[in-house]
């Protein structure tokens, strides 16, 4: 911007959000300031608003603006049941498919040496308390199917290895709707090793 | 998210920006309130001093904290040209390529009646007030060679039509490095009808 510090100023700090390079900032920055001067204003506002609202619960670690989520609050859940996922997001996403009724402990990420993210940050000490003080019968390790989250499982396995609980992993396969022409062979391996008598 | 509003407000409100649909907008979320929270802070920070600081230079519509942006106060510019430009990044990439040293006008868009944009909202009236005003001899149409852009840039020739003035559009064709294989029909069209001789 030929004129004015602070428009760069936005372009920079814009960058911050994932996946937002420079010339997205730039679009962003000029759709803020010139179309719709009121959303910035909303979008600065739910910032400040969430920063200084938003925590985590005591239990599970995920957001929450109480000590305890409303999730850990419940009394209408299975709290022998375990569930550790990587993020909100997942947690959310199990919700919606009414897949699961019991108790999450949320990592908040998965394990990525390169990033700096080893075991203190995901709060694995935390998470092995818990199972500690808590009758816990299974744990079910929900992280990403993907290199990181199934590092992150297994180093969680490992760790759950000498404990009185039966650990389990989401089931490896097809998804529903999906067609084997458009598989990778990964997948297809898994679905025919992991195969099932109907 | 199940138990915080203000994720949620956050999640909606980071929605307003340009291709941020639900899914970028809860990674964004997730993203800032739990890695960067500095990054929120000054991401929230810089909206808010922009949208208090910046406004619009008065002779030639462009961002600028000042009454004048810095193009129109210089006095090295050759002020008997203007270029018509859709947006400050498209005036920042002409400057950057350093191709022009006239003065500018920003429309802050094209003509688009279906979003509700006409030649009020792009201050055509103020561009034509300066061109009958101002000593001119050129006027450069560099709108974008889209659809959109094209039927702005054939508008405002149309209301040039009876003012002294020459009126000049940017040259079509193929692009520097470009390789005919993979250019559109339309541009190898321009490119054999404005062929020049060597």
């Amino acid at each position: 911007m030929p004129d004015s510090r602070s428009v760069e100023q936005l372009q920079i700090s814009l960058q911050r959000l994932p996946g937002v390079g420079p010339k997205s900032a730039q679009r962003m920055a000029f759709h803020l300031l010139e179309r719709d001067r009121e959303g910035a204003y909303s979008i600065a506002d739910a910032i400040k608003a969430a920063l200084s609202k938003v925590n985590h619960c005591q239990r599970c670690n995920n957001f929450s603006e109480n000590t305890l989520c409303s999730i850990c609050a419940s009394r209408r859940r299975d709290s022998a049941i375990l569930c550790i996922a990587e993020t909100p997001a997942d947690v959310e996403a199990i919700e919606q498919a009414s897949a699961y009724k019991g108790m999450y402990f949320v990592l908040m990420g998965h394990l990525s040496p390169l990033d700096g993210i080893g075991p203190e940050q995901l709060g694995i000490t935390r998470m092995l308390d818990l199972i500690r003080t808590e009758t816990i019968d299974e744990v079910i390790l929900a992280t990403n199917l993907t290199l990181e989250g199934e590092a992150t499982a297994d180093y969680i396995a490992d760790l759950l290895h000498e404990q009185s609980v039966s650990v389990t992993r989401l089931a490896r396969g097809v998804p529903v709707g999906g067609e084997l022409e458009y598989m990778d062979a990964g997948t297809l391996n898994q679905a025919f090793s992991d195969r099932r008598k109907i």
